[in-house]
């Protein structure tokens, strides 16, 4: 691993150069390179952790001069508890995962002798850029290494450098690239295939390197997500939003939702799985809607209301502050907090268009005990998850048990909902022939039919 | 299916809403569609046939006067002997493919009645342009509705309209397209689910519809997939080039390499996966080369040499004018026609190096008898089809068994190489559950472990 500060195209053009050697190395390779990362940052425990308090030093003068937020802080801080730890354990989780790479996914007999397969490969080159987190840059260097993939780190910690008179990398970055990079000297990784790029404002520069990197990876917040997709053709990986609805009908279990719906809008009120908006049936007006609403309430949710499900309210006792009226960008709006959008419909289909019209395409559910209706609206709600029955916070890599997790895609093509290291790999088909003429296969007289037997694997 | 003159984003806004339809409806109903369409043209083929004559003597004189390619007015020539049954077989050869719809791809029990499924699903609005070929709308039109996708088609012959004083479809676009529109309504395939843009001057417009069209299908020429590519966010399925290569040993089998060298390069010069640079290891300039190059010849192909190559022919006889003093840009040029550029290289190595930087990532092959050797090749090449001892010409959904083939694509995500059916495809997840709130689940006390059980499917 490099930390240039070089141009960003020597960058990628260096790392799409690793890349090829990389994605030769055996699993084994790959694997120890990992464990050096791991021991590397054991060993510099101390170091880091003084750098990152550094860091932390500035980001706190910097927000109480009203510079940055606290929730930036807060993610900054590397020695909350568990946290470190966790980062370090993630390294060898990663390492303990299948190999995604050399999988074969198809094998075909064109003709004997001639045989068709296709393999998985790595992608590539990726460019990973991300906010505030220190800990993600160990993360997704195991997940790049692991995955056969050359990457960029870019850190992007938006406004930190004008909070801090110019730096745009956090010490935190800079110490723990440093470590990483020394350990990897030791590997078979080349140097070049992960690279951390210290230079400030080439965050454009690296999203027009489109013949090098293949994939961009954000990690950080919407804003961030939004940023990068408007400004490069590369395919970018991730969702700017998380705009997830439930529809609650009358034929729903009324306690069992209660619980579900407080689950879904209360458990992590800003990831982006969590309930913003939530239709209700008006025929459920009356029977579920006000204990769900309660229920809300005790968890100090605030209800933003249409006027049916507001009149639907009149008799139930709500703590003060509780309800307010939706205005109609309440309904494209993902809150992250304790509110919650409530829309009042009457019919799947309504329920449908709403979620198609207004929701992110990220992951929708539907309350019902009619099994007709909750297909049809798997089949038709146009999003990554689809439930029936499920609080939307299951929508998670490590939930679905793909043990570790790149990101959530709403992208509609490659990877779709939360992307496993699988996401970080495409194929390539190889054919092992004896130089046979294609001008002799065909139909036809004196033509050789393709034979076309598919092979175990 | 409509024949819209409207706005590219009513039209984009419609054909979404109806993808959702779409995407519901069974295969049968699908299939039924295809068999109206079959039926409506093989009634309408006078109509049809004459609209094209009328098509094909305005582009004559286009051609006459120099505004149009011989080529250009060959392709749009539905006359040809064969096309138009091939046109109407294809339709049939479409509906007899497997559904790729509503493919279960993976089932895990989370925990009790929790269940989770990944599932295959259109992937909802595909924007074709293309070019000069009629027959190309019966079948892509297939292959979206087959797939569930909805489609707004597009024909933009490049020029044309310069040619026939402002008219951008061809007669026989609309032809066809009135046909089909009509077939369509008396199934159960929304109206706006296939729609045929004849507006002038919106590619641009149709191009910028991101937040409704999913993926674009470019069916033409080069220009027309890097004139696109360079002017859209929505991901582009296809390549702009197709410059394969093949590397010649000193190990391989001289009598078998000219057969499938020639097979390579002149069974069909035009085509994407035909040879342009062949890599002749230097061992080899003395003992296979001068044989290969005589066979070359024989078939017209014209050499365009480095010194190396050029001085180990010194002793051949071949016709005038085959031998030529290869440039720099012969190794980047997608030549297309007979013409060959060959260079000398030592090592395993620098061919890789070489193709990595000179091709186009489309399809590679090494001609060796050492396996060793094939298998480095193979995993180091960065393109979509990597062989051994084979024809660069097998790269094609036909001959890989795929029933059909939508394109062939250079991309890094999603489909690679040819690209069947399941191209036209993405995934949704699928949760059916008991109201379980996530809350209760994960390590340490009181908690409920995930179950993480792979069922079968």
């Amino acid at each position: 691993m490099s930390l240039t500060n070089g141009s960003p195209e020597a960058a990628a053009t260096a790392a799409k150069t690793a890349s090829f050697t990389l994605a030769s190395l055996p699993a084994s390779a790959r694997n120890e390179a990992l464990e050096a990362i791991h021991a590397a940052l054991t060993a510099s425990k101390d170091e880091i952790l003084a750098a990152n308090a550094r860091d932390l030093e500035l980001a706190r003068k910097a927000a109480a001069d009203g510079q940055l937020s606290q929730a930036l802080v807060s993610r900054l801080d590397l020695g909350k508890k568990g946290k470190w730890e966790d980062m370090l354990q993630g390294i060898l989780d990663v390492r303990d995962l299948e190999d995604p790479v050399g999988k074969v996914q198809l094998r075909t007999k064109l003709d004997d002798g001639l045989i068709l397969e296709r393999v998985s490969c790595p992608i590539g080159v990726l460019l990973i850029i991300f906010e505030a987190r220190p800990e993600v840059i160990a993360n997704i260097a195991s997940l790049a290494i692991k995955s056969g993939n050359a990457a960029i780190l870019k850190d992007n910690l938006l406004i930190y450098h004008l909070a801090t008179g110019g730096k745009e990398s956090t010490e935190s970055f800079i110490a723990i690239s440093q470590v990483i990079s020394s350990a990897l000297s030791t590997t078979q990784v080349p140097n070049s295939a992960i690279q951390l790029v210290t230079t400030r404002d080439v965050i454009l520069q690296l999203l027009s390197q489109d013949r090098s990197i293949d994939l961009v990876i954000p990690r950080g917040s919407n804003d961030l997500v939004r940023y990068i997709k408007e400004n490069t053709k590369i395919p970018v990986l991730g969702h700017a939003d998380g705009l997830c609805s439930i529809y609650l009908t009358a034929t729903a279990d009324k306690e069992k939702s209660a619980i579900a719906i407080v689950d879904s809008k209360t458990s992590y009120p800003a990831a982006c799985n969590s309930l913003e908006t939530l239709l209700v049936q008006d025929k459920a007006l009356d029977t579920i809607w006000p204990d769900v609403a309660f229920a809300l309430a005790l968890k100090g949710v605030t209800l933003r209301l249409d006027e049916p499900s507001k009149a639907a309210l009149s008799s139930t006792t709500l703590p003060d502050g509780t309800v307010l009226d939706a205005t109609p960008e309440d309904y494209d709006t993902e809150h992250l907090n304790l509110t919650l959008a409530v829309k009042t419909v009457s019919t799947v289909e309504e329920a449908i268009a709403h979620i198609n019209t207004h929701g992110s395409h990220h992951t929708d559910s539907i309350f019902t005990s009619n099994e007709a209706e909750a297909e049809h609206f798997m089949n038709q709600v146009d999003s990554a998850g689809v439930y029936w029955n499920a609080s939307t916070r299951l929508a998670d890599g490590m939930r679905y048990g793909f043990g570790t997790e790149v990101g959530i895609s709403t992208n509609k093509i490659h990877s779709r909902g939360p992307v496993g290291l699988d996401g970080l790999t495409i194929y390539k088909y190889k054919i092992r022939g004896d130089y046979q003429p294609t001008t002799g296969y065909g139909e036809g007289e004196g033509k050789r039919p393709w034979k076309h037997e598919k092979l175990s694997f």
